[in-house]
């Protein structure tokens, strides 16, 4: 079976060679895949000419396929497998091929994003964003806070990367409410509510954090509005994207002394620019967009997992990663 | 019983009558105490007139017994508490009064500063002193890092706060290297050495967390020879006392990128001038000696461990925190 890797050229962490080889030893039921690899023009149309699965970057998704591109150009096609959990940035899906199924890499991030989650939250309890602006003006000025046991965090997206902040948090002794498109119960939250009952659970919230994908049902879904619901001096952590909360609106309510303080990994638009006043909020503190991605693991994680779902489509069950064009994830 | 309870005028966290008796209530057998309150002159001195115990801060040690104060001002006192559970501000011990047992308030602050030390190995792991540096300059600059897991942490004084730091370690799959005296064996340490070794140990630091009380021996023991020993990208946490560590090389280390990250929750001096180099070192972030206090359940504890105390005298045994004053711990 022909897989092609198509790497963007001067991508931070390409597919290489040797991570596939060193999958393909790991599963060893994977041994009649020959893959092929690429980074400009040529390589892709070389390799895409009788690969049956493609394996690729987001930014390649409508640059390799822009709408209407004859299925002749990849006559076997039939699964392209993107290397981010979040494909908001294809959608809509007008572009995807014809019978092509399209799968998301949904499952890399838990550990990490589970470790930036609790960090976030543990920042926030201790006033990490209170200090940083005292650091800026050489302000020597305690504050004090009790531990993170009792706190109430409500998580709104239990996923992957929801999940891995909910399983940390419960080993802090936090009481944690996942908020869930279907209120399915979670083994590591304490209660779970479908997203109507997010205006009843965000007066509850020490803590939001924010992971759900971004999605025509999630955009501003923290609006200025339920930013209002939350009780005052709370804290939010956006691992999401930018557009899920108002991010006037939490400027806004930093200023005022609405919420406490604020961890954000994304920012509307990114990068941001240098003059923006995001940077000088007061008590938000910005990391740039890495909170979820895992330098040394993530593309063997990546495989493991595309790996997992060719394995799921020979065997004839579902397919994990597989994406509904039209719920967006 | 007479306790008498002396809180310093203005002090932040006054162990208050409302938080004596409701310890009182939690420990039935202590109910023959009868304790008295005072935050001046007058008060201590009928307070001390009668008292057995004394519960105070460390900044009423000397100022409430100048070396030579007649004991029969106090002239049934036996037992200081003190409310810090590092007590090198009143070393050298000279000034206490002939036959009085000081207790320390070691194991209050587990639990606490095993939150603020995981917390700060999340921050540095994920490379949040250069975020921040980042942010002052409204730069957008990505660097990703993996999780913590197999990543080596040398956890330099294994008391309360260096127990509660590797328990939390051991909790993110961390190898876990406890230096202390006498290098028995602890539950959450993977390996435990004596002092004596720390200069074959210090290369194998991912993680450097320093817990130590301050003594004589622990003077400068992060000296900058030693700062030399840890592997280039090393990263330190300070949670002692600025004295611990030669402060000056520490930023040399940072400016030369010797070290990766460093964030500290002391200084020399405290409070730290507005124009102090620390400040402005590169990757270094400072907390305003916060880590171990628990505003919430301090005193709480710390009556608690008062009571333990005292249940170990009536009994015969050891008391559990009873300083010797030539180690000064």
């Amino acid at each position: 079976m022909r897989l092609h890797v198509q790497n963007p050229p001067g991508v931070a962490h390409p597919v290489t060679e040797e991570q596939v080889s060193a999958a393909l030893a790991r599963h060893p039921d994977m041994a009649h895949l020959r893959p092929s690899y690429g980074d400009d023009d040529a390589a892709f149309a070389a390799g895409i000419a009788d690969a049956e699965i493609l394996l690729t970057f987001t930014r390649e998704g409508r640059k390799r396929f822009p709408v209407g591109t004859p299925r002749s150009l990849a006559p076997k096609l039939r699964l392209i497998a993107f290397t981010s959990a979040g494909l908001d940035a294809l959608q809509p899906f007008d572009w995807v091929p014809d019978g092509v199924t399209i799968l998301n890499n949904r499952g890399t991030h838990g550990d990490k994003a589970g470790e930036y989650g609790i960090m976030a939250i543990l920042m926030l309890q201790t006033r990490m964003p209170a200090f940083a602006d005292a650091q800026r003006e050489g302000r020597w000025q305690p504050l004090f806070a009790t531990t993170l046991e009792g706190r109430t965090v409500v998580i709104l997206g239990i996923g992957t990367l929801g999940g891995g902040v909910a399983r940390r948090c419960k080993g802090f002794g936090m009481r944690v409410i996942g908020i869930r498109s279907g209120a399915d119960p979670h083994p590591d939250c304490d209660e779970t509510h479908p997203a109507t009952a997010l205006d009843e659970i965000l007066p509850r919230a020490d803590f939001l954090v924010l992971t759900c994908p971004l999605t025509p049902q999630t955009r501003n879904i923290l609006s200025r509005e339920r930013i209002g619901l939350l009780p005052r001096g709370a804290r939010v952590v956006n691992m999401a994207r930018g557009a899920v909360w108002d991010q006037d609106a939490i400027m806004d309510a930093l200023d005022s002394g609405h919420l406490d303080g604020c961890v954000t990994d994304v920012a509307v638009p990114e990068p941001l620019p240098a003059d923006h006043r995001l940077w000088r909020t007061p008590r938000m503190i910005i990391t740039p967009h890495v909170s979820s991605d895992d330098d040394a693991r993530y593309n063997e994680r990546t495989l493991d997992i595309l790996f997992e779902n060719l394995r799921a489509d020979r065997e004839g069950r579902p397919l994990p990663n597989r994406v509904d064009p039209a719920r967006g994830y």
